[in-house]
C-alpha cells in the first residue's frame, strides 16, 4: 500500500465543513484517506513525508470543454469574424488533421493543462483514440467522445456514429479509470434531428452521457427557430438529449424559460467565458443560471479560440466578468468561482468523488507556490486563488494519488519532444 | 560606456516598420542603439554578449493608475457592494496607515510588478516621499503624485496643495530621469470646483501635467449633473484642467461628445478594465475612444480591486472584453492591445522615448520564456503575448538600461524582507 502524508501545508478544500485548513493530508493509493488541523494519528507510521510549508493546495481543476488538438492553431487566426475564422482558418487546415496530427496537438494541450493544474479535461473531437493514448500515457483524467457533425451523406453519418460507440466501448474505464466516455453529436446546427435521436438512442443502450455544443451564438439560435420552430434547449429537450445525464457548452444565449426546463432537467452548463468574448459571442448569463440551481462549470474550449488552456484566467474571468455585465459586484463571489472549476466540473461530469478534499475523495490536487508577492499579504486565500493566481503558480499535480507534475516537469510526458513535434505539425499543416 | 549586444533573440518592437525582429539589439547606457536581423556592424568590438534564444523580447508594460500602497489590502474585502467596500472596509484601514505601511504596501507592488514586466508605472497616492524611495531603490520608472481629496476644510485643503506641490518640485527628474511627477486632484465627486482650481493653476505655475479619476461609476456621473449642471468631462473642461497636458483613469460613462471632447483636447484616458469588472461600474467604450483618436492605455488600479498587479492579465482583458460586449470579434485585435500597454502608455504619460524596441528609445525592457507550452507553435508571437503569456513568464527586467530582475529575482530589492513586512504591515493594522 501507498500511503503519504503532506505536512504543514494550506488546503483550499472546497469542503463547506472546513474551507481552509492549515494542516496535514494523508493518501493512500488513489484516496485522500486524512486531511485536518491535526497531525494523522497514525503520524509514526507514515514513512513518506512531503514538506507543505509556502504551498497552497487546492483540488485539482476540472476543464468540462473543449478541442485539446487544435491547440495546433493557437495563433494560427485571431480577431476574425466567427465564420471567416471557422471557413477559411479552422475547417481547412483541420480537414488536413492526421492521426500524427491529432496525437500531438492533444499532447501539446495535456502538457499545458496539467502544469497549470488541470487535472481532468472534456475533450470532444476526432481520432479520439490517439487522444485516449496520450491520457492515458499523461496520467490525466479525461472525459472523451468522438464529437460528430451530421452535415453528411446517410452513410457517413452512420460511420461516424459507429465510430462513436466503438470508442465509448473501447476506452470507458480504461487507465484505471482515468478515462470516462461519452456520446456528442456536435450541435444542434450541425447535426439533423434524426442524427441526434440516433446518438440518443445509443446512449440509452451503452448508458452513456451526453455532451453538445448549444446556444454560442445568436445566428444559430435563430436558425434553429428557423429550422425546426424552436429554440435549441426545447429542439434537443423534444429530440430526449435531456432524458440522458447531459450537459451542454457554452449556452450563451438563453431565455428564462430555456433555464428553468435546464435547470428541472438536471442539465449542466460549461461556461466558456474566454472563448464566448474572444469570438464575439457575448456573456452567459451565469448568475441566472446559478440562481435556477443549474450546475455550472468551466471550459477553456480550444486553444484555437481562447488561446491558453489555463482554467485560472477562466475562473477569475467568470469571477470579474459578470459583475461588470450585471452591475452587480457580490455576484459569482471568490468561493463560487472557485466552486465552478472544482465542484462544479465534478457535478457536470458526475463524478462525485472528484473537486474537493476530504477524506474518501480521489487524490486529484495541485500544489501551487504561495510564496510570490501577488499572494501576500495572506488576507484570504481563495480570494487569491480567484484574483491573484495564475497557472504557473503551479508546482506539483497529483491525479489519482499519482505525482505527474513535480517542480513545474512533467513527469509522464517529455516536454521537449512535444513542442518539437507539435511545431513540426503546424509548418507542416500551414506549408511552410 | 557599457554597451552590450542580445544575441539570437526574437524581438517584438512594437515599431511598424519591423514589428517582429529575429536577430539582435544592442543597448549603450541607457538606450537602444541598434535593433535588427544582421549582426551589429562592430559586434567583434563588444564584449559582453547575452544569449536571447528561447525567449521572446519586448518593451517593458506601462501601468498607468494605480495606488500601490493599497497592495497591503489585497484580498481584505472583495466581492461588495462599491461604497460598503470603500466606507467599512478600505477607507478605515487607510486612515490607519503609516509611513511604514506605505513603503512595504509599495514595495510589494513594485515587487509584483517589475516581477511581472511592467517598468514604469504612474501612482496616486499619499505620503509620496516614501513611494518614491521605492522607486528609487527598486531600479523601475515612476510617475508620481500625491492623490488629494478636498472633502475637507480649506486650510487641509491648502496643506494638501502645498504637499502635492512640494513633492512634485522635489521629485520631479530624480533617479536618473526615472521619477516624473504630475498634479493629481483625486476626482470630481470627491474635489470641489475651487480645489480643482488651484490644482490647475500650480499644474500651469510649475509646467506638470495632471491626472485625475473620472466618470468610474453612473452614479458619479449622476451626482456631477445634479452638483455642476454637467458631466464630468464638460465639468473639468471648464474648471481648465484639460488646458493641461492629462489624462484620466477609468473614463467607463461617456457619451459620444464627451469621447469628441477628450480627443479633440488630447486627453488620455487610462482603462482599468479588471478594476471596473471588479466594482461592477462597466466596461468601457475603448472601441469608440480608439477610433476617436483619443490615446488609450491600461492600467491595474489597486490590488485592492483587481486583485493583482499583472499587466498581461489586462491586456488579455482588453483584447477580450470588448469583442464580446460590442459582438465584433475584429475589435481590439492583438497588435492594438500590445499598444495600449506599451505606446499607448508611453504617450498617456508623455514619454515618446518609451514603448517600443527601435534604436534611440530607452532600454527599458522585458524577456520572457517563450519556451513554454502555451507559447506553442510559434504561429504569431504577438498574438501569444496577448492572448496566452501572463507575467509569470518574464524571466529578465532592465529599465534605464540597467537590469532589475534576472531569472525571476529582483536584484535591487530584499523580496524576502518585503514580503514579511507587507504582512506584519497588514496584521497590525487589521489588528490580528
Amino acid at each position: 500500500m501507498n500511503k503519504w502524508w503532506i505536512e504543514n501545508g494550506t488546503f483550499v478544500t472546497m469542503d463547506e465543513s472546513q474551507p481552509v485548513v492549515q494542516g496535514h493530508m494523508v493518501i493512500e493509493n488513489d484516496r485522500i484517506t486524512y486531511i485536518g488541523k491535526e497531525r494523522p494519528q497514525d503520524a509514526d507510521s507514515i514513512s513518506v513525508k512531503v514538506d507543505g510549508s509556502k504551498k497552497v493546495f487546492m483540488p485539482g481543476l476540472i476543464n468540462t470543454h473543449g478541442h485539446a488538438a487544435m491547440s495546433l492553431l493557437r495563433g494560427y487566426s485571431d480577431d476574425e469574424a466567427l465564420q471567416t475564422w471557422l471557413q477559411d482558418y479552422m475547417w481547412p487546415m483541420e480537414a488536413k488533421f492526421t492521426d500524427a496530427d491529432v496525437k500531438w496537438g492533444t499532447s501539446l494541450a495535456v502538457l499545458e493543462m496539467l502544469k497549470s493544474g488541470t487535472t481532468t479535461f472534456v475533450d470532444m473531437y476526432d481520432r479520439m483514440d490517439e487522444v485516449a493514448k496520450v491520457v492515458q500515457q499523461s496520467g490525466m483524467r479525461g472525459v472523451l467522445m468522438r464529437g460528430a457533425i451530421g452535415l453528411c451523406p446517410e452513410d457517413v453519418q452512420n460511420q461516424k456514429l459507429a465510430e462513436a460507440v466503438q470508442f465509448a466501448k473501447d476506452w470507458n474505464g480504461a487507465a484505471d479509470g482515468r478515462i470516462m466516455t461519452m456520446m456528442s453529436p456536435h450541435a444542434p446546427y450541425t447535426c439533423p434531428p434524426e442524427f441526434i435521436e440516433k446518438f440518443v438512442q445509443a446512449a440509452h443502450d451503452y448508458d452513456l452521457p451526453m455532451h453538445t455544443h448549444m446556444s454560442e451564438t445568436v445566428a444559430e439560435v435563430e436558425q434553429n427557430v428557423r429550422d425546426y420552430g424552436v429554440r435549441p434547449v426545447e429542439h434537443l429537450d423534444r429530440l430526449g438529449f435531456f432524458s440522458r445525464p447531459s450537459f451542454v457548452a457554452h449556452a450563451v444565449h438563453l431565455t428564462d424559460e430555456e433555464i428553468s426546463l435546464l435547470a428541472e432537467r438536471g442539465v449542466a452548463v460549461s461556461h466558456n467565458a474566454a472563448s464566448n468574448l474572444k469570438l464575439a459571442s457575448g456573456v452567459a448569463r451565469v448568475p441566472e443560471l446559478l440562481k435556477a440551481g443549474v450546475t455550472v462549470s468551466l471550459g477553456t474550449d480550444s486553444a484555437a479560440s481562447n488561446n491558453n488552456l489555463d482554467l485560472f484566467d477562466e475562473i477569475r474571468l467568470a469571477a470579474l466578468i459578470h459583475k461588470g455585465v450585471s452591475g452587480d459586484p457580490t455576484v459569482i463571489p471568490a468561493t463560487q468561482a472557485l466552486q465552478l472549476a472544482t465542484l462544479g466540473g465534478a457535478a457536470t461530469i458526475r463524478q462525485p468523488q472528484l473537486g474537493a478534499l476530504r477524506a474518501g475523495m480521489k487524490a486529484d490536487f495541485i500544489a501551487l507556490d504561495a510564496d510570490q508577492p501577488h499572494f501576500y499579504p495572506q488576507t484570504d486565500m481563495i480570494s487569491h486563488l480567484v484574483y491573484s493566481a495564475s497557472g504557473r503558480d503551479v508546482r506539483d499535480v497529483w491525479v489519482n494519488g499519482q505525482q505527474v507534475v513535480r517542480g513545474g516537469i512533467c513527469l509522464l510526458l517529455d516536454e521537449e519532444k512535444i513542442k518539437a513535434e507539435a511545431e513540426a505539425c503546424y509548418r507542416r499543416l500551414a506549408g511552410n
